[in-house]
This record gives structure tokens, sequence and C-alpha cells, in this order.
């Protein structure tokens, strides 16, 4: 049973770096939890819709962050165009995230059909950037369609425009069901699949009643977990690591009114590869942690690390039972991580 | 459009009374919600598993509120007896209660297999007393159960008791499941189905993060909640109203840590009859109230009212836009009943 081990330059494909003084808090935790790179979700209030506000953004993370390196993504909605694509892709944005309306955090500008959006996704085909999907449908009573049945039944949306635009490098993000992994693994060699964390560890049983294991997807059932563990157990190269970590204040986790829920997401950042490798690990994978948190995301979005460089891209792990942090705070803001007061078998050897 | 519509003597058959402050807080509930009639749960701490505990608690219930009839029930265990069964049916107790080992409030010493409890059940049978049944089996990842199919899951159980025991009436619990509906009408004139209120309200979406909404059972899929409209629709004479009014402290209901999640239980006592006028209203079947609320559940469990009396066991409600009172407190013990500050359609008219 080894005692170490060592991953070369960690990437976290989905991460939520939020505004203001929470991103002052958040952003530094990326590289705390192991990870050289962070990809940026737009879902900022406002969205992040142009070029512009692309760069300014990421000049603030590096502001707060200069180690990190960030990939930023613009978030579809109809303000964007072929041409701002091709404006996008020479700045050096790498992808553009599509999330239906209103079903997560910051999406009432989510979008309702995609035929509308054909000549971005293809421009977004011909100068190669990457379409990241938040794959569920609308909540809709009259259809039966669910919090529990809304990935699945958005599999065929993406069949469809993996059909039209062969080409075009799509990535369906957070994957919770056994269906979605199917679906990817059918697909051609320009669809990918991210898997976060806390759906490793989850099922529906977990966020029943307990508001801080519930997220959007929510999890599912044990057999989707089980499809989730299998595939990355089976090392398949087009499935790797997006965290989804998401960030909240802790009042907005830890309570609810009659009136108001509590927020949607896990915050899994300041513990990521800790974490992953204590899962991995407890379903026999360990030996894919590279492959799921570097290799196989940094392949699909040509992002590999060159293997001539030096030695201090690799980060290394080592066995010890290490209790996580119960939270963090700054500036008024607090957030708690997942499993907070719980112990990983797995930390981080500096 | 009838704007008033008159029930007789309407009756809860499955209703949590607590105990101590609680109890004194929420018992008068049961009347104030135009219920006359109390089927009791015997889930206390530590649970009423013998005749004299019922009989204590019964008059307990009765110094509270000398006007509601309180039904009373054992909690199946394996210190009942077909003594005790013998003892509790002359003392007029009516049912047993089983609950699956650890699947909702104090369910911690319920029962994990039926054989065993086949000489009770057999007595039972025997001097005609009810058997309830909480229908939802334990979740076990190894076998992919999950609070979601926990219900269908537990169907064969019912079969098979209703097959060995086919005189012995038993009731099906607060049914949430499409297949729970349909198992029940394929069933004998001895077996019976509750519904609440909040299940012909809610759906999975309502809970995912919302505290508030969280119950045992979980509410399931659009398709289920429209079975559970739909038998009320037709007025089939074995499916009839249990609220299952479960109330508990407001901070356990509003609040969660990362170490524990809220309580599972809405309660609906304060606003029952007007709340299920408003929804029965909703999908059609007003013309089914009285069914629902009364005549079904009195004729089951034999409790019929003497069409002869007074008209004073009737009442009354009438259309009028009633905001839900927000909170009811006393002795520093506070509850917040479902749907707090919305507005129903009728009112009770006093």
């Amino acid at each position: 049973m080894s005692t170490t081990i060592s991953v070369s330059s960690p990437a976290d494909f989905h991460v939520h770096l939020r505004q203001g003084d929470l991103s002052e808090l958040v952003t530094p935790h990326v590289r705390k939890g192991g990870f050289h790179l962070a990809y940026v979700m737009p879902n900022l209030t406002p969205p992040i819709t142009t070029t512009d506000q692309a760069l300014e953004y990421k000049s603030k993370l590096e502001k707060i962050d200069p180690q990190t390196e960030f990939l930023m993504t613009l978030y579809l909605s109809p303000d964007l165009t072929p041409d701002e694509i091709r404006k996008a892709k020479n700045a050096g944005i790498i992808g553009v995230k599509s999330y239906p309306r209103g079903v997560t955090t910051n999406s009432d500008g989510g979008i309702e059909s995609y035929e509308a959006y054909y000549p971005v996704f293809g421009a977004m085909q011909d100068v190669d950037m990457v379409l990241n999907l938040h794959g569920e449908v609308p909540s809709d009573t009259s259809a039966n369609v669910h919090v529990i049945n809304a990935e699945q039944t958005f599999l065929p949306h993406l069949r469809k425009l993996h059909a039209h635009f062969p080409r075009l490098r799509i990535v369906l993000e957070h994957a919770t069901t056994r269906a979605a992994v199917e679906t990817v693994k059918s697909l051609g060699s320009t669809v990918a699949c991210t898997i976060t964390a806390h759906h490793l560890a989850l099922t529906v049983d977990d966020w029943a009643g307990q508001s801080w294991n519930y997220c959007k997807p929510v999890a599912k059932f044990p057999d989707d977990r089980k499809a989730l563990r299998d595939v990355i157990l089976e090392g398949h190269p087009r499935f790797f690591l997006g965290s989804d970590s998401a960030p909240h204040p802790s009042i907005k986790k830890s309570t609810s009114s009659p009136d108001q829920g509590c927020a949607a997401g896990i915050y899994t950042s300041p513990i990521l590869l800790p974490l992953i490798a204590h899962l991995l690990d407890s379903f026999g994978a360990l030996d894919r942690l590279e492959a799921f948190v570097s290799k196989n995301g940094r392949a699909f979005y040509k992002k590999e690390i060159n293997t001539n460089s030096s030695a201090s891209t690799a980060v290394r792990l080592r066995r010890g039972k290490t209790p996580v942090t119960g939270r963090y705070s700054a500036k008024g803001q607090e957030v708690i991580p997942f499993w907070s007061g719980k112990d990983l078998a797995w930390e981080i050897d500096n």
C-alpha cells in the first residue's frame, strides 16, 4: 500500500471563483487544494458575456493569486455573436458555458433552446473553442420532468449538438447519472465529461433534509454513483475532474425559511486533491488519480504540461488522517467546506 | 361555483401529537384545523408499546382537548405479544403501527422483518385490530435502495402480509407513489391507504434544498402526485386522509449544520381542512372532500358517525382568501405550519 503519491500539475476544469470579497477568500483555495489550473465559470452577477468582461475578471483573479493559471469562459446568451467568439478566441478565452434557464445559481439568463445558437456554435467549432454544457432541462410538471430526471432528459440535446457539430469540443459538465456516462462514452472523441468530487461521495439520501449536501445537479442513486466511479476506475480518457466547487456564505447553506430554501452548491476547493485521493482510494482507483485530475482533462483541453520542465509542477500527497478545516472567513465572508470536521485519509505533502 | 361546503365530522387517520409542552401546543390544532377525530401515532420517546402507556397518553391528550376523539395505537416492537393485543383491543385501542428501522422520526426501534410478528398479526386479525404500515424499506446502497424507491421496494411486503392475513385490516400510510396507489387498488377490501395533504401539493423539486418541505416518505415525482390526486378524484373508497401532520420545533426545520440535517416532517394540523379543500379544489375534486376526509376513513375504521345525531358534527367551509398564520408558540415551543404566509382559498366558517 503506497504511502505517497505524486500528481503532475492538477487541473480543475470547472470551478466557481465568485466576485468581490468572497472571490478574495476562495480564489487562493484552488492552490491550497492542490490545483494549479482553474477553469473558471462565468455565472457572475451580471454574467460574463463578453471578451472584455472575461479579461477583466481574469486580471482580478490573477491579482488575488498570481500563481494559479485561470482559463476563462463566456456565458452563452443572446449577446454572444460569431464575431465575439472570434474575438474571445484571439484573447485566449477557452470556452462558452451554457446554462438552461433557472436550474442553478445565477442561471436566470440561461438558454431555452439551442437552435438559435447554431451560428455561435459554428464559429466556436471553426476556431476550436469548447462548449461547456450544464446538462439539465428545467423542471416541467406537465412533462414529469424534475430534478431527478433533468439530466437524463437533457441527453438527447447533447446527442443532437454533437451530430450537428461533430468537430466542436463539448464537455458535459458534472455528470451524475449512469445514463450520462453511457451517452458520453457512446459519442465521438470531441465529447468529454467532467465529474465532481462530491458526486463520487453523495447520493440522494445525503441531501434529503441536509442542505449542506444540496447542489445542482442533485446527487442521484447509488447505481448512478457506481457508474461515475466505474468510469474513473476503467480509466476512460474522456472523463476527468471538474469540481464544480461552489462556495456560498455559510448562512445561505445552513438556513432556510418557509419562503426561501438554501443555496445550491458544494464547496470543495480547499480540500480538493486530498478529497479526491481519499475517494478514489475508497473504491480502488488511486492509480487513476493523475489521469482523472490532470492528464485526461489537460489532453482534452490541449493544456498538456511540458514533461521536460522542472519537477516543481508535481504535487505530492501522503497518507495521513487529516481533519477537514471547519470554516474559512475574511472581511465578513464565511465559507464552510464539504466534509467539514470529517477526516481525510490523504493530505498534501508540502 | 359553490361558495360554501359542509363536511360531517372530519377525521384525520394519521397524526403526531407529541409529548410535553409541544403536545400542549399542537393537540388543540386538530380541532382548529377542522377535525373531530385524531388517529394518534405512537412514536414517542420512549415509544408507546403497551396498552397502559397508550391509555395514559390518551388521558393526557383528552385533558388538553376534551372535545377531540383520540384513537390510540401501539408501536410494533418485540415487546408486543398476542396477549397484549387482546388486552389492547379490550381497552379500545384501535391499531398497531409498524415502522421500518431508522427511516423516520423516532423509528430506531422499528422492525427489520415481519415474520417474527406473525403471531401478533394473527391475534390482531382475530380481534379485528388495524395494522398501520410505514411503507418504506431502509436505504441500502448495495441494493440501490434509496429514499426515492424505498416505498416501491416495500410494496411486495404489503402484498405478502395481505396474502397471509387476508382478514387483517391493513393501512398503507402516507402513500407517495403511483406504484403504491396501484398496489392498494389491486388488493382486497381489507387493505386501505392514507394520503397526506402535503403529498397532494409537493414533488421532489419542492424539498430539494428546502428543508421546510422535507418529510418521510419524501414527495416523489409529478406523475406520482398525479396518481394520488387521481385516486381521490375517482372517489376510490379505500383511500382517505391521514395527514401525517408532524410538528417539529421551528429551529429544527430551518437550520442544518454539516453534521446534522433538518427534522423530517410537515405540520398541517392547524390549517388541515381548508388546505385540503384548497388542494382538492385545485384539481377539480372538491366534491370528493367529504369522502376523503370523513366518510371513507370512518367506514374503513368502523367509526361512522350517527347520521341521526344533531347537525353539530358538520364543519362548514366558505370560499375566502385567508393567509396561513405564520407561527404558533407557547412555553418556549414554536411551530410553523406548512404554507406559512401563503393564501388558502377556503376557510372554516365558524
